[in-house]
């Protein structure tokens, strides 16, 4: 254990040892993990394309387990999930809210990440009252200029990791700097750190749907986020490759009374390279 | 140790710590590695598809090794050679004409897998004095049909990989039933056994300049292999998924007194799953 680890206590089950858990609603078997106290307003964690239960970072979801009941899912067709990965962004927060209402919730929390964020925010723009609190971190609005070259741009980096031996989201998350290099080492590493019971991968054709859902999203007509009037927190990197920088400055200006935090010298993956966004996170949910 | 690889003795330096060297010709410099006693006539490898001097199965170069020089390169714009990949296999076959004269050598036997393949086959119809003994393993001819599909089979494979963390060779070079698998694995950790000076990636770039030329060498006019009248011998597993088994069997036909063996329950890279076929191998050179 690292000084970093002993930040928190032993009071609750490490995401790592979390169990794997399942909740069937309208034919589909939602596959979760929770962590952290039970009883007040769930987070509930929305992951990024080509994500399942293995791609949270801990130091991220335990330090919020501490003090709030954390579920992290894998929607409709990703990992261990059944069905079919639907093809567009709205579908996937119509399965959302069919997984958080089959766990009984009718109030809870979002922290998410790129395309979980666009997913986070169909959702609320669909049912405002389900959720209390906003956290969208490396991602974009409906109709965001430039989210449609993710897949060139998931497909060069893959490429170019596989040839070189690296994971992708080395390349996709972090900038190539020595300091975007080591982060990305780490990140990498810590999503290693659950050895046992690990989710299933996402398949070749769930991925592609999800590519070609963000392509849509991006092509899309923007949304009225005039109707988001729930507390949001927005952060990213300065230089994200995958939904631009720009875009999260963009939900700020639309998202009326949004707080936003945009990182130096980092990228996609800003909130893990710098995961003490974290107790600014838990701040924003204790507010 | 284990027993396998007691069976070469020490008497020579096995590939993992052969140094890597190189030489100038005509404005590049060509890496390679040598080893194994000097004089004779040497064996050059000619490797696969994205493949650099670390793609090379100790199994097979190592026992070679024993009795005979063996020299692996880089083309021109692969791993530390400089320089850039040309897009047609025919340069490539001049590019490694080069290289073999630069060494001072006039005749050669060849060792070649797959793109390997090709570019010896472009290589003893433009310059039959070169060559000797000629090998071909998991490889087709010019105008092969199916070798054209190589890329989409390589990207599809690539992601799948990827996404359930694997090396993209587990699934190009070998069947996915559990022998197939336990074969991948293996192989794919012998490449690692060099853990001291490795070779340079090949970049994106000259990758997918490779696939451009070995798409157009599929779809290019068959050439004249009666003109191949040195001995030759074929291999191939019986599932080969890049390079059809049909086209080992056709260039066997086409190459009049070559020898073939097709190994049953194997794929693309059958060699490296039955690495007994070394053996074999060496009876051929040495016949």
């Amino acid at each position: 254990m690292n000084a970093d680890q002993n930040q928190h206590s032993d009071t609750t089950t490490p995401y790592r040892h979390a169990p794997q858990r399942t909740v069937n609603a309208a034919g589909i078997t939602y596959a979760y993990r929770e962590l952290g106290p039970k009883g007040g307003v769930p987070v509930i964690f929305f992951v990024h394309l080509a994500g399942t239960l293995d791609n949270w970072d801990p130091r991220i979801i335990d330090p919020i387990a501490q003090q709030h009941h954390v579920i992290a899912f894998d929607n409709r067709g990703v990992g261990a999930s059944t069905g079919t990965v639907p093809n567009t962004v709205e579908s996937m927060a119509d399965d959302a809210y069919t997984f958080i209402t089959a766990l009984g919730f009718d109030t809870v929390d979002i922290f998410s990440f790129s395309l979980g964020g666009m997913i986070a925010q169909a959702l609320v723009v669909k049912h405002p009252d389900l959720v209390r609190k906003l956290i969208l971190t490396g991602t974009g609005p409906a109709g965001g200029q430039g989210i449609d070259k993710v897949a060139g741009t998931t497909y060069y980096d893959t490429l170019r990791a596989t040839l070189t031996r690296h994971d992708p989201k080395e390349f996709l998350f972090f900038n190539r700097d020595e300091i975007g290099k080591r982060a990305a080492r780490a990140f990498v590493e810590r999503l290693e750190e659950r050895t046992e019971d690990r989710d299933a991968p996402i398949t070749v054709k769930a991925f592609r749907t999800q590519l070609k859902a963000i392509k849509r999203w991006g092509r899309s007509t923007p949304a009225d986020l005039s109707v988001i009037t729930h507390p949001t927190f927005i952060a990213n990197g300065d230089n994200d490759r995958m939904v631009p920088t720009a875009l999260s400055e963009d939900l700020h200006r639309r998202i009326a009374g949004s707080k936003i935090v945009i990182y130096p010298n980092s990228g996609h993956g800003a909130i893990f390279q710098h995961h003490e966004f974290v107790s600014t996170a838990i701040e924003f949910i204790d507010d």
